[in-house]
């Protein structure tokens, strides 16, 4: 099953974590995005040729530090067509330089239309007598709010093409407590959710003992990471919030079991970004972004041992 | 406000419906596949270009009957980047044609993913000294699961650009219960969401006395639609679930306030695949279609009178 497609290069890499590849215009080294608007205009073309390079950039420099990329569907959608197009290939490269890729695009429908957001994000669409992929990541995220039923097509596609999902649990944002925390009938709701994954994956589990439905549990609530972990043993976690957003390697320790297995941990900004930091304009994004990756995965390390 | 501009199409057409634009490649027209597939092969180009000429052809069927098209992310992304390109050119075209077009994307993200969303779909992205717009929507349906601070941008945005939103309250498909119609602290999941909406949408009520942000009520649930609009006097709603999902023209009356406003229908397979009924193998798409969304728009005149 697919995670145990991204624990392997999570063992191989001794590395846990994932790079979030969530580009804004504004945080694209100034000589690329010049180069791209002198080629396209201040255009959405220009924009997206900008976020291609950066992006690339980025996987070269990334590709054998970090087991895994998650572009961040919202910054390619804001460029319209050209941005989503850049969404493609950017999946294609990272899967050639061997990266395993989360597609983070919270989708979440009535049973007919997750099924065509199952095939367009994971699967296969068929146009006459052909199998046409369209975004072909490895794994998606979800959101259940709908009910399981709306997860269920995307369990099938997962199932069918050896991929795999996360569904939103406990969210890193400061207001996901508003309904997420609250008691519906017999617990709370981010654990009827993260119930709802373990629940789907019952059957699936790999060779590391987890599902193909895992969940979403952010680094800036470490005890809810805690309690989830022991409450869904079979549930691999996606854990944003890590660096920028607050959270940190002793925060995030609790994702993880008892063989250092069972979680990735995504940061984006504090990665992507490294090249503000430096001073030297992003000449240097490639290094910057290397030592930043580098830096993280020693910072968990300290806390986790990939056994 | 936004939704001013909505109820006053609905009043000059009176009809309170919008059709939903939902193609999945098997239920296009045989001829108009075929034509694309012929230029483009079997692929996704073809597919995509099939989807464009079913669009052009319901719109200009469908623009002096309906007020308002709803094209459904799902069936574009499903297509890759080329769908995204017909989806930015489909809603184009309903908005010359003088439709409100609301982009189904349920999308919702922590708060700069969701200004990154809000700027993609509803207002516009800064490239240099270019501030430039990607799909131009006129309103977007979203998820609150995360927090109303994850819908907090999508507000900003609308009041910037007088746009508007729906926030999924109690959506039509047969399991939404499971978690909206729990009981969390003081009321039900789907009344948080509503309330949410009702409470985010204070202090911009229009002309009609709604704010900009609705709410999603499925017509599959006419005593949750009843309740709700009880609850939420300036909450617009927008109804799912009508014709292939089983709502009738009976159950969507409780939608609307005394006035006959306040709310939108929708349909999508009914009257999109309405030319699979007339046994005239989809040369009469655009008749068909026609005679279903007059046909829709009678029934639930039957019950709402728009005064």
């Amino acid at each position: 099953m697919s995670f145990d497609v991204l624990q392997k290069k999570i063992i191989e890499k001794r590395n846990p974590t994932v790079a979030g590849l969530d580009p804004k215009p504004e945080q694209i080294p100034p000589h690329i995005l010049k180069m791209a608007c002198d080629q396209y205009g201040e255009t959405l073309a220009g924009a997206a040729e900008a976020v291609w390079q950066f992006n690339r950039g980025l996987i070269d420099a990334l590709s054998d530090v970090v087991p895994a990329v998650k572009p961040q569907s919202a910054y390619y959608e804001r460029l319209g067509w050209r941005g989503m197009e850049v969404m493609e290939r950017t999946i294609s490269y990272a899967q050639e330089r061997g990266l395993f890729v989360i597609a983070d695009v919270k989708r979440g429908d009535i049973g007919s239309t997750a099924q065509a957001y199952a095939d367009g994000w994971l699967g296969e669409t068929q146009v006459g007598e052909s199998a046409c992929s369209a975004f072909h990541a490895d794994c998606v995220t979800l959101n259940g709010y709908m009910g399981s039923d709306t997860v269920l097509p995307f369990v099938d596609t997962c199932r069918k093409y050896g991929k795999c999902l996360f569904l939103l649990a406990k969210t890193s944002n400061p207001g996901s407590g508003e309904l997420q925390n609250l008691t519906a009938g017999d617990r709370l709701v981010y654990q009827l959710l993260g119930d709802m994954a373990e629940r789907l994956g019952t059957g699936t589990e790999g060779d590391y003992g987890y599902g193909l439905a895992g969940a979403v549990t952010g680094a800036t609530y470490p005890e809810e990471l805690r309690e989830l972990r022991a409450r869904l043993p079979h549930t691999f976690f996606l854990v944003p919030g890590y660096g920028a957003q607050g959270g940190t390697a002793e925060d995030v320790q609790y994702a993880f079991d008892r063989k250092g297995c069972g979680a990735v941990v995504n940061a984006s900004r504090s990665i992507m970004c490294a090249w503000q930091k430096t001073g030297k304009g992003g000449a240097d994004f490639q290094e910057a972004a290397r030592a930043a990756a580098e830096a993280m995965r020693d910072a968990i390390g300290q806390y986790v041992t990939i056994l």
